[in-house]
């Protein structure tokens, strides 16, 4: 029988769920579980001291403003240095073009209130990220979905799925979570085309693209499609939204990202954001930009890559060395995850209570497929243990996993 | 002829207006202008020396887990702060009954989020916060309004009002924005025993509680429902959801709020807050915190009221000696703001523009009203500009009134 105030919540609260990762990792965060569950950042290479030196200046020069209360888009020397950056690579914005978000969750969470109706259709990758799934649920839309490869989205069949009424795409190019993989420049190209042939909106989500350990970097959607129609001097239209973060090259812990897209669409945004929490934190934004604008910033993200390349080799190695045949496993070229798939037969949602038991964690692979996929996957996160442990947490979960299959 | 975004973007945003307040704040930023208009604390205030220390400690003593993600749920100690105060005013929460939030303007979006439906009944008082229709105006509900008075919510008609399939009411019972009353005690109790009797949730939006220049404190309302249930140790249960923030006592650039009720809806805010950006700046958590367990914070909070009443004080003296025959004003016991009634005719949006000119700035009292209201009515902050600025404020602001009414 309901309860009293289940008779009271709203229709689509029965769509939102608990985040099955922020549930395991309640169970995963004693300290001798070797995890690969979450979505950490290393936090030994946090950038304490240069934090501590952001807090007193901004608070020595700028205290007064740092606390008061700001603009809805956000502090706009983070606006402009985000700007910047980003035309670097090859978009066309200027300020106006980007709104300040709690994370780039929050900037989903927005895509999926302005554009949702309950039962729309929105085209995503299989598998894709779960945060995503969770922040639009609430918005009652149905997902198709698309196939993957090493190289990303697949899009030999995609035109005839983006025909089917799509309200818009949504893609991870870079170092793909939960797979690791990266789409490749060809595809990227067919897919701005199909989103101009079919005027379908195209979310590009790229929380890792600074953390590219080898390899040229590919570039943006956001900027191939900028070219695609023609922008310049930061008039920046065309179809796609694109979403980052300071969490993977600062710190998650600031909850700073953003998201940039044509001008008629971050008003939209603007719009969703002073409803649902007026702005992110001043304080936060004023100490963002200061390290972000910092001389050190690039060394630190050298730093970064340096030390999660040596963990992702480490997890490759301890592949090699640990896991049965019939395992086989991505190799990403940047970023936080792989994608682990086991022998046919293997359960990695059954498996997990034995992991636990054994001291290591991971995610289970099928609550990243939108309409349900094949239950023998994983996603491995590199970038929050050491080598020595991750060979020691890889090795743990071979013999669990070759226990399972005897 | 709508634009391409415009044929794409979802229902509500149809629904979706920008802060009138916001936009107007950007008009009366220059420096030049005396502005009554935003609900700005007196940043002269903001305890800057202190927050240093405060954030060279967490750096120091926790700098890894201060910068990393942390549970959506909000920082523990902070939580377990929250709940010893509000027990000592008469609530019997655990931590467990809290979700911290970005400023208690997310605490209102996710209540709309997890009870409105489109087309269901909401009842606020009338006026009301703004920001509160802001955020629920997304989910499509219809405002039911009740009357006001110098005690706040009026409640000898309200069971008719409560009769009428009511999803919940919304009060803000302590200095109430826009209107700067306090709800009296019997109203309080009649307002919860109709909730009882009805089974309608009540929503207790408390931000400047703290803020009482004078006069003992009445109970909260959902310290009144706890008691009214018979809550003891802990055990929160009724029909009232508590909301406050640090926003006027410490600083609102942290955006550090949060929201208070039974578990069962915590539950669901937590599994809301989720899908809409995981959690709040982790480091501002850890800061807030320091601060509020501080020795200094009970000392500030009597300066800010000390210099918040003379502020008020000085108001009141200037409408007594230049405001036109016909003008009536409420006496706030604290908070930020009053409400200030022009002769009959006055239409203070249109006088807004005159206002602008003559360098002085308020905010034009009818958007306050869910179903519209009288003209004549204007909101004003007197919280953020000192005594002599306010004097010549208001001087500014009756000759313009008066030349208008000749």
């Amino acid at each position: 029988m309901p309860t009293p105030w289940e008779l009271r919540f709203a229709n689509r609260t029965q769509r939102m769920k608990s985040s099955f990762i922020r549930e395991l990792l309640k169970v995963t965060n004693q300290p001798d579980v070797i995890s690969f569950g979450g979505g950490f950042p290393a936090s030994e290479l946090f950038p304490i001291e240069e934090m501590k030196a952001a807090c007193d200046k901004v608070l020595t020069e700028n205290g007064k403003k740092a606390l008061q209360y700001t603009t809805t888009e956000g502090y706009d020397p983070l606006r402009q240095w985000i700007a910047d950056d980003v035309n670097k690579a090859g978009l066309s914005v200027t300020r106006d073009n980007i709104l300040i978000t709690t994370g780039s969750q929050q900037a989903l969470d927005f895509v999926g209130r302005i554009f949702i109706n309950n039962g729309d259709r929105v085209l995503t990758e299989s598998p894709t990220y779960l945060g995503a799934l969770q922040a639009w649920n609430a918005y009652g839309p149905t997902f198709v979905t698309a196939d993957t490869d090493e190289d990303g989205l697949v899009t030999d069949n995609l035109e005839g799925l983006i025909k089917q009424n799509i309200k818009f795409m949504y893609v991870l190019p870079n170092f793909h979570n939960p797979l690791g993989v990266t789409m490749n420049l060809e595809r990227r190209q067919k897919l701005i085309e199909l989103a101009s042939k079919y005027g379908v909106p195209l979310i590009e989500d790229d929380p890792y693209g600074k953390l590219l350990f080898e390899g040229e970097p590919i570039t943006p959607i956001a900027a191939l499609d900028a070219k695609y129609h023609g922008c310049n001097n930061g008039n920046f239209e065309g179809n796609v939204i694109y979403t980052s973060t300071f969490s993977k090259i600062l710190a998650p812990g600031l909850r700073i990202g953003w998201v940039i897209g044509p001008k008629e669409v971050i008003k939209r945004m603007v719009q969703a954001k002073q409803g649902a929490d007026l702005q992110c934190s001043t304080f936060d934004q004023y100490v963002a930009y200061e390290m972000a604008a910092s001389e050190w910033l690039p060394d630190h993200i050298e730093t970064i890559k340096r030390v999660y390349k040596e963990r992702r080799d480490a997890m490759l190695q301890a592949f090699e060395d640990f896991m049965p045949e019939g395992t086989t496993w991505t190799t990403p070229r940047g970023g936080l995850f792989l994608w682990l798939r086991l022998p046919e037969g293997c359960d990695a949602l059954e498996l997990f209570p034995k992991a636990v038991e054994e001291k290591v964690a991971y995610v289970p692979g099928t609550p990243f497929y939108p309409n349900g996929g094949p239950k023998n996957t994983m996603r491995m996160n590199f970038s929050a243990t050491n080598p020595e442990k991750i060979r020691e947490g890889v090795r743990r979960l071979s013999v669990m996993i070759k226990k399972s299959m005897a």
